[in-house]
């Protein structure tokens, strides 16, 4: 989940409460950090200097240094998680180390498998580092999260959760990884539900637990925890999904990627499959195919309704959570908190 | 942990009793193999595939074979563990599928790291299908193990220990890869210390969990989950040794591994450790740095006292598990059983 490409929305507006969101994400990144910052310090000191890498906390070597990690956004969730149950902040705090250990954790290797050679604009773990090393140090934050969360009141329960949710991470990594090698068209193409069900799994399932996590220790009854796993779900759908027309679309000024980069990289993004599976898809194959012209490739798929399919699916996905929000009993402060954060990450009126 | 070098002693005569403890192992393999099977079954197909691949079960493609796959000595110490307590075998077998994923999935990911392309005869799973998907199917092995573990009654304790030992397992790793960097001799030279620690968390960590998961589920005492705690562990370290002096004194027709070949890859093991702390230090670094007289080398170490020490460790560390084993009540049988196996793995009267 990168940040630039979400600091606007397609059509390059700004965002509703981008000065909510931030308050809210620093807000959880300082409560969090302390507890973040002291399970790293129980690793092996070379593996510890790698996830400080990774949270952008040091340098290779491990001079100190304040370079973009991530914006926290499962931390978050799982902080708000905790307080919309009426439980205090603190409450929610491992749940959102362990987020925030399993997100790096897959980082790392969805970095070595993908040869994503840079992440948040530094050099990967595995070009840093190695390929063993950034293995390695992935299974120990994987470790540490789950430590972290058994040490917890509840511990069984919160395992299983986590747990739930890294093996939806892996199936959705196994089939995307499988996505680059099926055709285009015909009987074995990625179809849309296959996308949603990977989006779902990458993406959603994390964020879904992280809300949910936060939500359980905090005390919440079990409709409130399975509705946050709800909204996790979709909302990670949504967000990937208007990442794709961002992939395609986006102002480069404002995603910080090269533009028409999902398309030249041949990427079976939301729109593209839609596009495929249209009159056009013959056409689109072979602009995709010679590489050549992604800005063609990019007009075809918007003519043959690919763009404005995605944001309907987007905006669908949008209204499940706000369902089911509405349909739990939220604390009113952190709800309104919760809701600013959604619409920074995936606009609300798109 | 390779089992054609624990076939004979290192004086070359045959095992205390072998049948005794192949009775065992292949008796808790048939045990634990149809929920390890479920298990794997739950996994994503291609995952599975990896997974099937690793144990011996299937090919490249997932024809059914059976290749040799582990030994299996993780689960029956965990089935073991169960019935010791005095529980029935049954009591065990989720300890001994979590035990069994995990070493699965950390032969997976340190072939990748060690760049070893052979496991069992037979291309490591990072070779046959590739560096990426060998990483992600040992992250899903791990995360399977957790919730395995997880959906026990008293899994919260049960993921404690697990991830306890999966952290002392990253430990040694992180250690080990970086033994090979450090020089042979002077300050930062590898210490004898400093090798049983990583064999005790390279090895020892989870062959004490396997045992201990396994009393603890069959409802043992605290005392009695600790003592095959420690039984596990000082098993790992004698095994690491004694594997040592094989590698260097070994009859290749019985380790199956070639003559000399540890000292040819340049392995910090205890013979040289041993040996590089003797006067004659400085010209077994000149041997081992030139890599063409290994056999001169071997000489050197035994005269330096590198084989006699090492094997003395053991000794040592197998009074060690005897003491431990001898302090707590256990039921008689299977205290048998589990002596046969220990006998088995590192030969009592070395």
């Amino acid at each position: 989940m990168e940040t630039a490409r979400q600091a606007t929305s397609p059509h390059g507006e700004r965002q509703g409460h981008p000065a909510d969101a931030h308050r809210v994400l620093d807000r959880c990144r300082a409560l969090v950090r302390p507890a973040l910052s002291e399970a790293v310090g129980r690793l092996h000191p070379w593996i510890g200097e790698m996830a400080a890498y990774s949270f952008g906390w040091c340098e290779v070597g491990g001079a100190p240094v304040a370079a973009p990690g991530g914006k926290g956004v499962r931390q978050a969730l799982a902080v708000l998680g905790a307080e919309v149950a009426g439980a205090p902040a603190r409450a929610g705090v491992a749940a959102a180390v362990a987020v925030e250990l399993v997100h790096t954790f897959s980082l790392l290797h969805d970095d070595i498998m993908d040869g994503d050679a840079d992440r948040r604009r530094r050099p990967a773990v595995w070009k840093a580092y190695g390929t063993g090393p950034a293995v390695l140090a992935g299974d120990a934050l994987f470790a540490l999260a789950v430590e972290t969360l058994a040490a917890q009141p509840g511990g069984a329960e919160a395992v299983r959760t986590l747990s739930a949710a890294l093996g939806d991470l892996v199936r959705g990594q196994a089939d995307d990884l499988l996505f680059t090698e099926r055709p285009w068209t015909g009987p074995e193409r990625v179809r849309p539900d296959e996308y949603r069900a990977v989006a779902e799994h990458k993406t959603g399932a994390l964020l879904g637990c992280a809300a949910a996590l936060g939500a359980a220790l905090g005390g919440a009854a079990p409709e409130t925890v399975a509705a946050l796993d709800r909204v996790g779900r979709h909302l990670g759908i949504a967000f990937q999904i208007v990442d794709d027309v961002l992939g395609i679309w986006g102002d480069p000024r404002v995603t910080g990627k090269p533009v028409h980069g999902d398309l030249r990289e041949r990427k079976k993004t939301f729109p593209v499959l839609v596009a495929l599976d249209s009159p056009v898809g013959g056409r689109l194959v072979a602009l995709l195919e010679a590489g050549d012209a992604p800005g063609a490739a990019a007009e075809l798929i918007e003519q043959a309704g690919g763009r404005a399919a995605a944001m309907a699916e987007a905006r669908r996905h949008i209204a499940v959570v706000d369902t089911a929000l509405a349909g739990v009993p939220l604390g009113a402060g952190a709800a309104a908190e919760l809701r600013a954060l959604l619409g920074f990450l995936v606009r609300r009126d798109i």
